[in-house]
């Protein structure tokens, strides 16, 4: 049995029951090291494989063949693994590669939930998630859905707001998105979301400051209801008080 | 204290760590009958107050009245309680109105993402949320929005695809996206994710069945790349196999 384990943003507390049992249940971990790291307390002394950023294919690979030998083999991604995750990978694979082994997938709560909770309640309104890393979508594909999801008046979580290499992104993002926003737009930004070290400010679309933001950030811009008030970020869903 | 918890989206197998402490740790529960009743579990005989759809004001300043008492307070949501759930209400109200109460938000589990592990992994690409209830947002705004995700290429999740007395948005919906979408385009049902009576189907736009949609069930609709193969939805990321 392969579980692909979601194991939510941060530690042991934003995992579900049902994830911690996958991992309690099988005989080999393999993910990033991270994640194994996160998980620690639960891994105990199983066989555990650590891979490298960048090496998906590979760490996809390693888990399915351990799989097909009949072992119980858990991959874990951060969040939720059908998000920007290994869960597409595998199934990829299983749909279109001869795999004889059983695959389980189990869900996380992904990164902008988290973030979100910590800065109040700025996804109380239509969202989306993009992700800024052009390392396997080419750029004008992003460039269009920042341009339509401002255009739209969506609440936009951003992934990946910082490529390995490359820094510009999330400025030419807020820059695309400058002739449908207010410069005053509320923007949040959390790093390491349910982790020891997070860290949040709350901002506008003028006033950022991009050197805050890392590979363990995530962004979430507001729409034009999103307001900031005593420290909170919040998008009304439209009550009448 | 007031704790604003996101249960997941099912039972007790799929709500994180922290949301059970919560719920433990709280003198009163306050939420909709359906998911008070699937948390009997941990509530026990704990004071509950339930109260039926659609009185979310009246539930929210229940909740605050009996926190400013004193009293250690949970009010819950399904899913994550920041995603058309209880905690913008709650925020709202502590940042407009006058109220001495501490109040921490726990993060869950949304349903799109226990429905995407249910179908497979529809969710690997940028994907935006879309409520169809027109109750508290103008029924042009949510047409908007739909068009907008359907021509930069979004996977669309459907919150709310049919709302009390209103059954033709899902249909509308489809209409809108049509200039932009192949008919062949996946299309995955989940309803009632995560629970006992789950059930799940898979089909395409062109061959939907709008009468297997109802309140409890979450829609999501593909990208140009998604498809369908063993009985699975794979929206993939880009990798070359
Ligand atoms: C490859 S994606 C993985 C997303 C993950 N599967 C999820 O569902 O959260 C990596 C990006 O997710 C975001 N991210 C993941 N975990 C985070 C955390 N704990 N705090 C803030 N951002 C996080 C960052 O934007 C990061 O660049
Ligand atoms: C008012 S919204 C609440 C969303 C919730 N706070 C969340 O994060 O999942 C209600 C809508 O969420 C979706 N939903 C909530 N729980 C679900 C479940 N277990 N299965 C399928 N859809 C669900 C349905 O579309 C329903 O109409």
């Amino acid at each position: 049995m392969l579980y692909v384990v979601g194991i939510g943003p941060g530690g042991l507390d934003m995992m579900t029951f049902e994830a911690r049992r996958a991992i309690e249940e099988s005989d080999v971990i393999v993910g990033y090291k991270t994640y194994t790291h996160l998980m620690k307390a639960i891994i105990g002394d199983k066989t555990v494989i650590k891979t490298g950023m960048c090496k998906e294919i590979e760490r996809c690979t390693t888990a399915l063949e351990l799989a097909q030998e009949g072992k119980n083999v858990a991959i874990i991604s951060s969040g939720d693994a059908g998000i920007y995750g290994m869960a597409g990978l595998i199934l990829e694979m299983v749909t279109q590669q001869k795999w004889d082994v059983e695959v389980k997938v189990i869900p996380g709560m992904t990164a902008s939930i988290a973030a979100g909770s910590v800065l109040g309640a700025p996804l109380m309104h239509d969202f989306c998630h993009i992700s800024l890393s052009d390392l396997l979508t080419p750029w004008e594909v992003i460039e269009k859905r920042v341009k339509a999801a401002a255009e739209a008046d969506f609440v936009v979580c951003f992934y990946n707001p910082r490529s390995r290499g490359r820094k510009g992104h999330l400025k030419r993002a807020f820059e695309l998105m400058a002739p449908f926003t207010d410069p005053k737009t509320p923007v949040g930004i959390v790093k390491e979301a349910g982790r020891r070290k997070q860290e949040k400010w709350i901002t506008t679309l003028a006033e950022m400051d991009f050197e805050l933001v890392d590979m363990r950030t995530l962004v979430i811009v507001g729409n034009r209801s999103t307001y900031i008030e005593n420290g909170l970020m919040v998008t009304p869903r439209g009550y009448q008080l």
